[in-house]
């Protein structure tokens, strides 16, 4: 098990500061009832008007072989040689348009983004691993499983047990090691104007917590 | 405190069966040390290429009131009937291109969605509530805060401890207490193709957990 824990600034919780992309996975299905809840979290997310944009089309290795291998051949070749070894692969396809009044939906992306995040932190509580990938064949999967107009496929998943990163072809196996790395919150958090870190950022003292 | 956990089909973590968007905000200011873990889990949330093309604009009502009322002014009535008495607001924008190779970034709204994800999953840590809103003029907030050419607001949140759902004006008082919903998982789990629910749900039997 690779631990890389997040280097935060100040403690959060640890299903979220644990969490990170592994590329290693072992050969281990998993518990469909933890597939099932994973699932679940993602249901429960938040969405702008309760529109729910998101659908998952999922496959279990073990389980749904033919799925399975409908969903790993449409990734780019750089994920594939790791994420086929995955218990489940998943893919997140977002609903362009509001039912109510057919309309854009433009936070359907953000949405579909907020029940990947709830799947995944269902996941870490179940010491299951979740790795996102933009890298794979959109119209490819749109023919393989008849996605139809009005959807868009956004985000691939690998989920599984965590493996071995020896057990990863080179460089990955280095990689898998790398540490992780965020930019400081005053690049990313603003008060005044942008650009200008929040007073939140910028008051002495340390966090009180 | 209203409690309206939601409905699941199988056992989620509490963290997210507890989640829901209140409108009564009690009137009391959040502790800094939780609104920068908040911050911070939304920091170390995962992203396409790790581009983080998440930004946050906060404003603490007692500590920073003219800059709370700037985001305030921005919001749709509805909204700021209820959201004007949250101890937080905040508005999420997005990065819309890849700083790799000046590309436009397809997921930058879902990865925006994640970390908003994340901060919420914090915020429930800590028993504080969130509640987004996509009712805000987007405009209204890029005069505000000079927010650039290649930024979008994309959503708007009010964050605080909850409060009592009597203080709020009538109709919003009694939708308080409206229960939560969404699909059932047959309905946006797929498998064989779009429409058919995914294997794992069709098996027979409970989950086994």
């Amino acid at each position: 098990m690779t631990e890389k824990p997040a280097e935060t600034s100040t403690t959060i919780h640890p299903l979220l500061a644990r969490r990170w992309s592994p590329r290693a996975f072992a050969d281990r299905a998993i518990d469909d009832g933890d597939l099932l809840a994973m699932l679940e979290a993602a249901r429960w997310a938040p969405s702008s008007r309760n529109e729910q944009p998101w659908r998952f089309i999922v496959a279990r290795r073990h389980a749904d072989p033919q799925l399975f291998a409908r969903i790993r051949d449409c990734l780019a070749e750089g994920n594939r040689v790791w994420a086929a070894d995955a218990a489940v692969l998943l893919v997140a396809v977002s609903s362009t348009r509001f039912a109510y009044k057919d309309r854009p939906n433009g936070h359907a992306g953000h949405d579909v983004g907020q029940a990947m995040a709830l799947l995944t932190v269902e996941a870490m509580a179940r010491e299951l691993w979740v790795h996102q990938m933009g890298g794979f064949d959109r119209d490819c999967v749109r023919v393989a499983f008849g996605v139809p107009e009005g959807f868009e496929p956004i985000t691939a998943a690998a989920i599984g047990h965590m493996g071995d990163p020896a057990a990863l072809p080179s460089p990955l196996d280095e990689r898998e090691a790398a540490p992780r790395s965020r930019r400081p919150l005053s690049e990313s958090v603003f008060g005044g104007m942008w650009g200008e870190a929040a007073p939140l950022l910028t008051e002495q003292g340390p966090p009180r917590r």
